[in-house]
C-alpha cells in the first residue's frame, strides 16, 4: 500500500495494529518510547523515540507519514488540529521548506470531544443517543450536594479528562462521601453522573468508513455486541457474543453503537461501551476512538478481519462493505481473558504455560515488563458453544483469580467448580399446544439438561394463540434457536404450522389424547404436505425428540455428538446388564 | 518462555514463525541477511547478519540460544552435527571458555537425510513407506538408458541435493531427451525416478513431538490432508481439505505422513507431499523438515494452532496432545493462493488491493522485493463450504493467471466461469431398503440437487444386507455425512436400525406398499423405542425428507438456510399465483 501511517502510542494496541499491518504490506511508523511493544514487532521503519504528547515529536512523525492515527486518546489535540488544518512544514531536497498535507484519523475533533468525557456525553445526548444523566459540576460540596439531592444517591463523580481503568471515577454513596470524593479528584475538571444500575455491560466495536457525520449510523459497520466483565474497575473477561442476550437486544446494541459513532468526525475503529438496563433498555457509557480491549477477541473470532485490520483499512479508505453492516464472528463462542501482572515478575508464568499448550486458546503476551495489575497479555479461547468455551476458560480464570488474591494479599479463592447448568443462549425451543402436554415433554426436557443443551420452553397454541405462535416461529432464527420441538395432540396443527413459518428443523411429538390412542395426533403431525417437513417421532416419545434435537446440533458441535455416542454406549451397557441378570436369575425370578 | 530459539534462515517461513512466536513470548534470534523478512517483524532481539550456510555464523548463533532450528533444509549439517554432539564454546564473564550444550531440532540426521532426496527415499523405503521407485544413477547416457529400459519412459531425472520449486528436476520423455537432461543437471549427484502418474497431489503437515523414532507414527500429530495444485513446478493453490477425497483416503494420507515423519530423528513440524494414484493408493513424494507452503492455510484455518505455533511448541517440548492425533481445521473449507512476482515490480498491486478488501480473505505479503515468479506473498480464503470458497477465490486466481501470462509473454487467459456444480464431499447419505423405493426418493434427490447440497445415494437393506447396513451406519460420521435419509416400506426397519448405529440425525421416509396404504411403513418407522429417534416424514414424501435435511444442515450453514427461506417464498408466490388465477377465472374454468 502506498500511504504510510503514523501512530501515536506504541503500547499493546499499537503492537497488535502492527501485527495486522505487516502482512498487509502497510507501513506504520510509531512515536513512543524506545522498545515500546509496537516497535518490538515492527523493524521495517525508522520509528521515533519520544512521547506521544510532545507536540514537536508529533510534527516530526507527521513529516514522515501520510495519515496520523492514535492508539490512545490522551494526546495533544491542539497539534493534531494544526497538522490536519494547516499541514506540516517539510524541507525539500533543495532545502526549501514546503507544507505537506497530512490526514488525522479519526478527526482531532472526535478525539477532543471524546477526551473530555462530559463533552462526549453532551455530544451524544445532542445526537439522540441515550446515556446516563450527567452534569458538569464545580469542585464544591454545595454543587455535589445539589446533584445528590436532585438525582439521588449513590452517584458517580468523574474526572472529565485522563480517566481510564476506573482511575478518575469516585462513587459517592451518600452525602458523607463528598469530602473524600473532592479530595481524591482535586484539581481536575469534574462531572457527576446518575448511578446506572445496569444488568450487564456490553461493548460493540464499530468501524466508521466515511469522513462525514450521520445521524443514523450510515457509513458504519459493527462487530457483534459482547459482554464485558470488570473487576477492580479493569476489564477482566469478554464473552462474544454476550451471554443470554436476545438477538433483538444484540441488534439494538449494534444500532445504538453505530448511531453514536456515526455522529463523530473522521474514520477509524471505535470501542463503544454500553449498559444493558434491567428493563432491556440500552444506554451508552463511553466511546474510545481506537481499537479496544473488548475487541481483542476479533483476532481469532474474525481471523480474516480483526478490529486492527478494520482500523487500518478504514483510515486508508479501503474498507469494504459488509452485508447488513455487520462483521460477523466466525465462531459460535469466543471468550477473552486479560492477564494482569501479579505480585511477582514471574507470577504469570503458570498461566502462560497452561494457555500456550491449549489447542483452542491463543496467547498474546505484549512484551511489557510485569507490574502488579498491569495489562501484560491476554488469552482468547474459541469454541463451538459458549458452554464448552466456559469449560475451557474456567481453569485460566481460576489462575488469574489466584494471582489477584496474591497481589491484593487476600486469602486464596476457593477453586470454582465447573458451571453446572447450561449457560449461553438456548439452542432448542420447546413448545406445546397446551400445558396439559407438559407431562409428556418432561422426560425430554430432563434429557436436554442431562446433555447440557440449553433450551427454552413455552406454550404456543395453534388454535388459541395463532398470532403468538406465528411470531414465535418467525423470530426463532433471529432468537438464535437451532431446533424447535413442538408437542401437540388431537388435531395437532402446531408442529406443522410452526414449520411453515421458519427454516429451522421442527420436531413434532404426537401427544396421545383420550380417544384414538394418539393416532389422530400422529397423522396430523406426520402427514404434512410437500414443502413443509416435520420430523415426527413416536407418540408421547419426548425422549426421542430431545435425542433427535441433540443429533441435529451434533452435526455441527462435536462435543454434543460425542455425548450421544456415550449415551448409546450407556444404553447398551444397561440392556446388556439386564440381559445378564435375566440369564442369571431366570425369567421367573426377574 | 525461558528458552531462546535460533533460526537458520529469515525468509517468509521464518517471518511467519516470528509472527507466531512474538505473542507467545518466545524469543527467536535469526541468522540471515540484513532486513530479511523475518527480521522485519522481530525487533526484540539482536539478530545475526550473515549466511545460514556459514559455519562460523551458525556457531555464533548457537552461542546465543538454547535450540537451533531451520526454515530451510539447505544448510550445513556438518556444523549442526558438531554443535548437537559437542556443544559450542562460549566465553564466561571471567574470560574462561566453557562448552555450552545446544539442541538442534529437528536432528541434523533428519536434515542430512532429507537434503539428499535419494537418501530420503531410501530411508523411507527401508521404513516401509511407499514412494515412487527410484535409483541412484551416474551422469552417463548408459546409466540413464538402462533405467529407461527397465522402468519405461517418461521418467524423472533429479538432482539429489539443492532442488526446490522444480529446479533440479528434468523430465526424460524418451531416450532422445537424455543428452539434454545430463547437460541441464551436470556436475550434480543424480537419481532417476519412475514416472508417477498421479491423480492428485496431497500434502499433510505433521508435527513430531518426541526425539525418538517410531515405525507407526506414534508421537506425531497431523493436520488435514490438503490438495496442492502446481503450475510451472511451483505450488499455486492449496485446497483444505483436499477436494472430493473420501474420509478413508484423508485418514490414510495422514497415517502415511505420520508414519514417515515418525521414522525421522528429533522434533518439529514437517511438510509431507504425497501422490494419490488413480487406484486410490498413496505414495510419498518428499518431506520438508520445517513449516511448508502447503501449511500456510493453518494460520487462519486453525487460528489458535497454526503450523508455526506447532513448530515452536514441538521443538520446545511443549506440544499438547490432540484427540486422535489430529489437529482439525476450524473451517469447512480454506483455500490458499500464492502470489508470485509479476513482469513489473508493481504487477501485484491489483491483486493486493482486491484481496485486502475481501471480508473472507487474509493477505500475507512477505516484505520481499518483487522479482518475476518469486514467492512474494499469499492469500488465504476461509469459507463455509468449498463451493463458496471457490467462488470467492476465482477472481484472485484470474488475476494471478493474468500476471503469469504477462510474465511469460503469453496471450491473456480467458476469464474462467464460476464452477456450476457443487464440489466437496457429500453431506447427505440417502439409502433405501430396495431399489423399488427409488421412485419415491427421486423428487427428494432432485430437490437436493436444486439446493446444491452434495449427497450420496445407495441401497442398504436391513433384512437382506444387515452387515452392509450396519457398516454403512457406523462409518457415516467418519465418512463426513451430516444427515441420513432412509426410505423403506412394509416392516420398515431400515431407518430405525441405522439410527441405532450412528449419532447422526436419521430421516425416515415411509414408502407406501401394495397393502395397508403405507400405514405399516409409517408405524414401523415412527414408533421407535425411547433412546433411538427417527425423524419421520409423511408417507412417500421424499421432498419433505430433503427439505428437512436442508433445514438440519442450515442450522450451521447460513447459505443453505438462506436458500430455504427463498424456497418458502417461492412456494408462497406459486400458491398466491394459483389463488389469483382461481379468483380470476372462477372454479369452473380453473
Amino acid at each position: 500500500m502506498e500511504r504510510t501511517i503514523g501512530l501515536l502510542g506504541g503500547g499493546q494496541l499499537g503492537q497488535m495494529l502492527c501485527e495486522a499491518a505487516n502482512p498487509l504490506g502497510i507501513k506504520v511508523v510509531i512515536l513512543d518510547a524506545e522498545k515500546s511493544p509496537a516497535k518490538q514487532v515492527n523493524a521495517k521503519n525508522d520509528h521515533i523515540d519520544g512521547s506521544f504528547v510532545d507536540a514537536e515529536k508529533i510534527r516530526e512523525l507527521a513529516r514522515q507519514v501520510d495519515i496520523l492515527t492514535v492508539e490512545i486518546e490522551h494526546v495533544d489535540t491542539v497539534v493534531l488540529e494544526e497538522i490536519a488544518e494547516y499541514g506540516v512544514e517539510v524541507a525539500r531536497p533543495d532545502g526549501k521548506k514546503v507544507v505537506k498535507r497530512v490526514e488525522v484519523q479519526p478527526s482531532w475533533k472526535t478525539i477532543r470531544t471524546i477526551q473530555d468525557k462530559f463533552l462526549q456525553k453532551d455530544h451524544l445526548t445532542k445526537n439522540g443517543v441515550q446515556t446516563a444523566v450527567s452534569k458538569a459540576v464545580q469542585s464544591t460540596a454545595e454543587d455535589l450536594q445539589a446533584f445528590g439531592k436532585e438525582m439521588g444517591y449513590p452517584f458517580m463523580l468523574k474526572a472529565r479528562k485522563d480517566a481510564y481503568d476506573g482511575r478518575g471515577n469516585y462513587p459517592v454513596k451518600s452525602a458523607s462521601d463528598i469530602p473524600g470524593a473532592l479530595k481524591a479528584l482535586k484539581d481536575r475538571g469534574l462531572y457527576a453522573e446518575k448511578w446506572a444500575n445496569f444488568k450487564m455491560e456490553l461493548a460493540v466495536m464499530v468501524v466508521k468508513t466515511e469522513d462525514s457525520t450521520s445521524t443514523d449510523g450510515s457509513a458504519t459497520v459493527a462487530y457483534p455486541a459482547v459482554e464485558t466483565i470488570h473487576e477492580d474497575s479493569i476489564c477482566k473477561l469478554v464473552y462474544a457474543p454476550a451471554r443470554g442476550v436476545s438477538t433483538k437486544v444484540q441488534r439494538e446494541a449494534q444500532e445504538l453503537a453505530r448511531k453514536a459513532v456515526g455522529s463523530l468526525w473522521g474514520k477509524g475503529v471505535f470501542g463503544v461501551e454500553l449498559f444493558l438496563m434491567p428493563d432491556g433498555e440500552l444506554m451508552l457509557n463511553e466511546i474510545a476512538p481506537r481499537p479496544h480491549n473488548s475487541g481483542h477477541y476479533t483476532i481469532e473470532a474474525c481471523p480474516t478481519f480483526s478490529q486492527y485490520k478494520s482500523q487500518l483499512l478504514s483510515i486508508l479508505g479501503l474498507m469494504p462493505s459488509f452485508p447488513d453492516s455487520r462483521i460477523p464472528s466466525m465462531f459460535p463462542a469466543t471468550i477473552m481473558l486479560n492477564i494482569l501482572g501479579g505480585a511477582s515478575k514471574s507470577a504469570h508464568n503458570e498461566i502462560m504455560k497452561h494457555a500456550i499448550a491449549m489447542p483452542r486458546a491463543a496467547l498474546h503476551m505484549y512484551g511489557k515488563e510485569s507490574k502488579p495489575a498491569r495489562k501484560i497479555g491476554h488469552i482468547t479461547v474459541v469454541a463451538d458453544s459458549m458452554y464448552s468455551g466456559e469449560a475451557l476458560m474456567q481453569p485460566l480464570i481460576s489462575m488469574t483469580d489466584a494471582m489477584r488474591a496474591e497481589r491484593k494479599g487476600l486469602s486464596k479463592p476457593s477453586p470454582v467448580s465447573q458451571p453446572s447448568s447450561p449457560a449461553g443462549r438456548p439452542l432448542v425451543a420447546v413448545t406445546m399446544g397446551s400445558d396439559s402436554d407438559l407431562n409428556v415433554l418432561k422426560p425430554g426436557l430432563a434429557l436436554l439438561e442431562t446433555l447440557k443443551i440449553p433450551y427454552k420452553v413455552t406454550i404456543t397454541s395453534a388454535h388459541r394463540t395463532p398470532m403468538r405462535m406465528h411470531e414465535f416461529a418467525t423470530n426463532a432464527v433471529s432468537e438464535g434457536f437451532k431446533v424447535i420441538i413442538a408437542a401437540a395432540g388431537g388435531a395437532a396443527h402446531l408442529p406443522g404450522m410452526i414449520a411453515s413459518a421458519t427454516p429451522l428443523p421442527v420436531i413434532g411429538v404426537p401427544v396421545k389424547g383420550s380417544t384414538l390412542d394418539g393416532m389422530d395426533s400422529l397423522l396430523s403431525i406426520v402427514q404434512m404436505p410437500r414443502g413443509v417437513p416435520v420430523a415426527t417421532v413416536a407418540i408421547n416419545n419426548s425422549i426421542n425428540a430431545a435425542l433427535l434435537a441433540a443429533r441435529i446440533l451434533g452435526t455441527s458441535d462435536p462435543i454434543i455428538q460425542a455425548q450421544l455416542v456415550k449415551y448409546a454406549k450407556d444404553m447398551e451397557v444397561e440392556v446388556v446388564g439386564k440381559a445378564e441378570r435375566l440369564e442369571e436369575v431366570g425369567f421367573k425370578e426377574y
